[in-house]
């Protein structure tokens, strides 16, 4: 069995910061975490808020703190530090190896989509971003590490998209389209979501957008352990 | 121009646990790090040390700290903690948008290369680990971020592979057959070099293998950034 992720990420037109963070750790019991949060506004204000809450979560998370009281914890500090008057989302995204579950922590109003094979769940119970009010809790589902599992997460910049021409994106749609076909890899899925996302938003973002998508398959490959990152360097 | 780093990575044989840990984290002037560590020993223990190092680094550089300071104060940490009883090798590799430059840290006796276009720099001034004793300061080398750089850094592993046998890694003669090849992504170089090592271990590597590569390119692509991972899982 195996665990393919893939991040995509694109900045909002003519900004020079991404209000979104993600960033990727390996969990000390065994597995990985991905930790996306989307700031209040957009540039470098957003970005601080979001650094903020990433980097706080995946302390915990490497102490062996549980997704759920992290994320609660990230909540209370922004709370305190900027008294209630600023939120960011959180969404957190682990591979537990030590419960062999796929945890996905939710503080975003915007959903999360999770299938099984072909089969997709919407999980959309109401959430609220962290840092508004004392004890905010995430919404919380765990499922078992089998083969054919998806998950899609994603920050608001993708629901979004199209807005400004009268369009809308169906994320839905697209990742029944995506998982009809034969095996997508997560990076098809991530690069798939937000092409289409820009298309709508005709190459101009209204907002950053964040996809993250996750597969687990059957594969039985090599035991090599494998990460990459490509950056745009503006010059 | 556009930034990628591949890391591959593998466990010694029969061990559960590699010592090596490498995390990618985005700096927060703009840009990115790679922090590698490969703790004392193998196992749990290893992996221990070789968390709290990167740990502690990433925290700082998370802060704006500088490279060098962070190589510093994680050796420091090591050092009060464990009574200088105990070492880890340490390697910060960053994009820094702020400098425009490259930056090479090393508390490694291992070598890193650092090539342009194809002619390779092997980089192996004195260099000692962190927590063994006070003050001690890594190597650092910085230079302009260039289409045409390439970096390799890894841990003891690569060194020492087919070492069982009687064999050994050319790990310079490897890198200089990859860069006379056609544009070899990070992708390619990183499990090249990882593919040669496991054949000279005869797939039971004699200790876990770390291999981290960048390349910077003119290519101008999409401005998505992009992160991938690949985790097996073991069932």
């Amino acid at each position: 069995m195996e665990v393919s992720i893939a991040v995509s990420k694109v900045r909002k037109y003519a900004t020079s910061n991404s209000g979104d963070t993600v960033e990727v750790i390996e969990r000390p019991n065994g597995g990985l975490s991905v930790v996306m949060a989307d700031g209040q506004s957009s540039g470098h204000g957003a970005k601080w808020i979001s650094t903020l809450v990433v980097r706080r979560v995946i302390t915990l998370l490497a102490d062996g703190v549980r997704d759920g009281a992290a994320a609660r914890a990230a909540s209370d500090a922004l709370y305190t530090e900027r008294k209630g008057k600023v939120s960011s989302t959180l969404n957190i995204l682990s591979v537990d190896k030590q419960t062999n579950t796929l945890v996905i922590t939710r503080n975003n109003p915007v959903p999360a989509l999770l299938a099984v094979d072909e089969v997709i769940q919407v999980i959309d119970e109401p959430s609220r971003p962290v840092g508004l009010y004392r004890d905010t809790r995430p919404s919380i589902t765990e499922v078992s590490l089998v083969p054919g599992l998806t998950v899609l997460i994603y920050s608001d910049g993708l629901v979004h998209a199209g807005e400004r021409t009268g369009q809308s994106m169906d994320i839905l749609a697209c990742l029944r389209v995506l998982l009809d076909s034969e095996e997508p890899s997560a990076r098809l899925i991530a690069d798939s979501m937000l092409e289409t996302a820009w298309k709508l938003d005709e190459g101009r973002p209204v907002d950053d957008i964040t996809v993250v998508a996750l597969r687990v398959t059957s594969v039985i490959g090599d035991s090599v352990r494998r990460m990459a990152v490509r950056l745009p360097l503006d010059s």
